[in-house]
């Protein structure tokens, strides 16, 4: 069973107003609520495509139990004392947007959540580290856990940024997915619009700690670069919605180290391939697994 | 003890933001949540002068739970099985609303309400019905809650406006508190910006059922028709936030019920003074009983 583990839980409202004025009042015609948070969405997605999957993560408060009540698989969260962040989106054919800052955790509910964490470990197969983290955590929060699960020797996929990310690399994650942003953080000298610049730049993450680095490259589709070497693969054109494409690719390559053993290649496919399935969708962390089959045979790998 | 009604309440939220952009993303500074609804303003005005007071309405799902936390009064309830709705407020300077269209009651909950209302009149001194009504509910929703306390003895304050309000007239509630746009809807042929005028508008809401009349007039004071005559206070001048000033004034009135057989020109100089009380604390449904005691003393009371 996979283990994905969301430390930024939120409650996802969207709001549909005829048009947004600023400085007016508006009475909202529909209220979606969801359960939010990147890890959350490669849960769901995994949960979609069949494979076995437990969401854990923090949650906080009458929002934190509302989120939960939302959530459509399997979770055991650990419990904190703030109430969890909401974010509202404002929807009048395009979006405006507002992200609540979210709930300080202390050093000892965090100190719970690793305990819960270490819980967990036996007996999955893969586990999924996604998004920010809450204000009060340590720098060292994503090394902890990318270290406890390799001592429990459960291999692992880290998709984050910032100080959280760069200070869990020394630990060693089986493998990280930056998009083009966040490898050019890594690569302020490099040339990243063209495959090779891409493939220097995940080298580099590399040297620093990481297994594999898939670099998520949007519609260009992406590059796995692992001991093997590098591959390409690009998806067909397609249009849709692209949040939540990432958190689909970090389902497809956590799903790959859960069976075992992946091939560079074969992992390039299924995860551009799921990624495209998941713009085909308007709601982030849903995918239809019919899509995923027919474009599976329709991406194009090479290596490079 | 006084009884307060909120049927519709809210978790009222503001975001802090810079600047809103239309059509962008925005990190809230801050968050402020609170227990929203007319009803629960009252509830805690009379509080802050000291008068006894429990809170009822309807609360559901998880939001529910978090106003009800949130309410620092005595309060009592009644479950439905949607969840309470939330209003936002984006503060960058000036305000920007966004108003949940809030859960449908069923009639089975709407009964089981009544129910409970019932149980809570015995004892009870006097009631303030407040604020508009979720949808689901009955046309004469008020209007029965009207009856329910005449017929337990217990008088009664409808701050209500639109059909609801229509309907309530007639089962004879003991005072109301239109505004002027209110009051504007019995009497679109009368001219509301003199006194002469409001005061023919309020004895046409006490020929439908209406025992007192006091119309609430914003910086011009209130005006107070009852069966002795009429009486017109107005405060000294002030700025600040006038959001809430109705609801204390609807404090006022329910507490001069709760003390017994009211003189108007008493009511009048209360009402007007805790309104303006509530105009000068940022925050609805606050008042400074300092303020109160003082400002008492400034307000002009005529008979009119």
């Amino acid at each position: 069973m996979i283990l994905t583990v969301t430390l930024n839980t939120a409650l996802d409202l969207t709001y549909t107003v005829d048009a947004l004025v600023r400085h007016e009042s508006h009475r909202v015609s529909t209220v979606t609520e969801r359960a939010g948070g990147k890890g959350l969405n490669v849960a769901r997605v995994l949960a979609a495509v069949g494979a076995p999957v437990l969401a854990t993560g923090l949650l906080g408060g009458r929002t934190g139990e509302r989120v939960a009540e939302l959530l459509d698989v399997p979770h055991d969260f650990a419990p904190i004392a703030g109430e969890t962040r909401r974010t509202v989106v404002v929807a009048d054919g395009d979006a405006t947007g507002f992200w609540e800052p979210g709930p300080e955790v202390t050093p000892g509910e965090w100190e719970l959540f690793v305990e819960h964490y270490h819980s967990l470990l036996p007996g999955k197969t893969a586990v999924a580290l996604s998004g920010s983290v809450p204000r009060g955590l340590p720098a060292d929060a994503y090394a902890v856990l990318v270290t406890a699960a390799r001592e429990a020797g459960v291999p692992v996929v880290l998709d984050a940024s910032g100080p959280a990310f760069a200070a869990a690399l020394a630990a060693g994650p089986d493998v990280v997915k930056p998009n083009r942003d966040e490898l050019a953080e890594y690569a302020p000298d490099l040339y990243l619009s063209v495959d090779a610049g891409v493939r220097m730049a995940a080298d580099r993450l590399r040297k620093a700690g990481a297994g594999s680095v898939v670099a998520s490259l949007g519609s260009r589709g992406l590059i796995v670069v692992d001991g093997d070497g590098a591959h390409k693969a690009v998806p067909p054109v397609i249009s849709g919605n692209p949040t939540g494409a990432g958190d689909a690719c970090v389902a497809a390559l956590v799903r790959a180290l859960h069976e075992g053993a992946p091939d560079g290649a074969e992992v390039a496919r299924d995860a551009a391939a799921l990624s495209a399935a998941a713009v085909l969708r308007p709601e982030a962390g849903d995918v239809d697994p019919a899509d995923f089959a027919r474009l599976r045979a329709d991406v194009t790998v090479t290596a490079i």
